[in-house]
């Protein structure tokens, strides 16, 4: 039988896996990125990481293409790294060194937009046609798959929901803009929020917990844990962040609509407390008909989404 | 040669035209519309256009499909206009009724499809690839052209971009929701603001040129001239209204990355005094990548651009 191998590269881990035609994940493995050695180890390791599972289920699978997710931006076409701040790549040409290395071919993309292509044909998108995903991680970010197609636009760089300006969001943004989605509806955008306003003497359960150089441990998960034992600010910026992640998504959806919007990415774990304001800032704002047709659904993968991602991607752009 | 017929279908004319391949006009001809009569007289009238221009042009060029552009809900597939208020349809089955009476096959779509699709392809988007076009007339619709494909979403309703809610408008939106772009930054939108600023009794050259009963005569054009003349009403509610579709614009195309933004319908023709704005608004809203990528044009086709987009697409969705 054949199989893909999706590799999901990191800024601390790489993480290898093969997947049969359904998504279902055969063997995975995971090691350290160590991108300080440079790109050319990083390369020689994911080519080793293929080989050794080319290897171990070399009886019963062939393998048939590589596909690998790498984050920030990506030529998809030309199978170039253009920009990863966290690999320190730039314009490294990462499908052809990799063809080299392991022999078959190498597809590579937006991690997000790898991610995002799994759910939607082997996760929460399965039997939907015009999905948009999104991601709540570090930042914000969207892909589009339409009738099984992702969305690329000019230069590949369709998705970036997490930088439309949000109306009454004043923060600066790392990309020089300000009043980004994702400057207070990220995962990290929540617990800057959350850290500002503890800083500033706002009362709160987090206060107790994190006392003093304790605050820098806060988490997400902890302001989840927080909103669930009845603290206002933590209910405050989850409620806040879910309702203009909402106002987003239905502006995207009124241009695009989709009959899906899978909710991804780490952000995702606060479940109800982010989606339920959620959706209903999205409903309130949509069109009857489009209300009606659009479901609003959870990533189904959690830690495999990368390499079944990248690895369905493979047989996408394979062909297979 | 092969010629495909393009239909233009208004509440108040049918306008009917042949063009070549590369979307030139052939031969075109006007009629009234006269939809009180009902659907099937209104078909009927149609085939007749249809039948006049194969007839006059028929030692030259061979028809080998018709494409009708219907305002309102349609869909494409099924060839169904599902409702179009202004011709008091709903559920017709216009393109398997007038297949009959012709004998061509015969495409339907939203009449925005069309015309952005005929702009996209021969018009003020040649030599672009990812294609987003906005008409401003009595509503504002959208319509992506991907590759040469276009974008439809689940049930076609892709493009409701006038239906966006945009911070600090209030008004109500004949949809049912409030806030829609479209009530203050349309063609009618525009001038039911004039409107009502001139009856609370704000001052305005306006005022003096269209006095008592006249003001019902107001029209966007009007708007253009009195800001021409130094009007600051005038000037007030065209350039928020190109800010507010800067606005719209730019979330939009940072999930969608446009390489060209197609601005047509008769509120384009306000030209530099809303286009200024809305440009603006919308590169500063962009991050750095997408700014450097991205046109904003205005239409070509001007009168045609109906008949045109129609036309062109009969010979999209017929493969021709």
């Amino acid at each position: 039988m054949n199989m893909t191998i999706g590799v999901d590269v990191g800024g601390t881990n790489i993480v290898c896996g093969a997947t049969d035609g359904q998504g279902r994940v055969l063997r995975k493995l995971k090691r350290q990125t160590e991108a300080w050695a440079g790109h050319e180890a990083v390369l020689a390791r994911i080519a080793d990481m293929v080989e050794e599972i080319r290897e171990a289920l070399g009886n019963d699978y062939r393998a048939v293409g590589v596909g690998v997710g790498v984050p920030g931006l990506v030529d998809p076409l030309a199978g170039v790294s253009k920009f990863a701040g966290n690999l320190k790549w730039r314009d490294v040409p990462v499908a052809s060194l990799l063809e080299r290395r392991i022999g078959l071919p190498v597809f590579i993309d937006n991690d997000v937009r790898m991610y995002v292509y799994g759910e939607a044909v082997s996760g929460a998108g399965r039997g939907y046609r015009h999905v948009l995903g999104i991601t709540i991680g570090t930042g914000i970010a969207a892909a589009i798959v339409n009738g099984g197609e992702l969305y690329y636009g000019h230069q590949a760089m369709a998705g970036e929901i997490g930088h439309v300006r949000m109306d009454g969001v004043e923060e600066q943004c790392a990309c020089g803009l300000s009043g980004c989605l994702e400057t207070v509806a990220s995962a990290s955008g929540m617990v800057r929020q959350a850290k500002k306003a503890l800083r500033a003497g706002r009362e709160s359960l987090l206060a107790e917990r994190f006392p003093g150089d304790e605050l820098e441990k806060l988490t997400a998960a902890d302001l989840s844990q927080a909103m669930d034992d009845g603290d206002a600010l933590a209910s405050e910026i989850l409620v806040r962040a879910g309702r203009l992640t909402g106002r987003a998504l239905a502006a995207a959806a009124m241009v695009l609509s989709p009959d899906a919007i899978i909710v991804g990415g780490g952000g995702a774990l606060a479940g109800e407390r982010l989606l339920g304001p959620l959706r209903e800032e999205l409903y309130g704002l949509l069109l009857p008909d489009f209300r009606e047709g659009l479901r609003v659904v959870t990533a189904e993968h959690n830690d495999d989404a990368g390499i079944i991602g990248s690895s369905l991607y493979a047989a996408y752009r394979n062909g297979a």
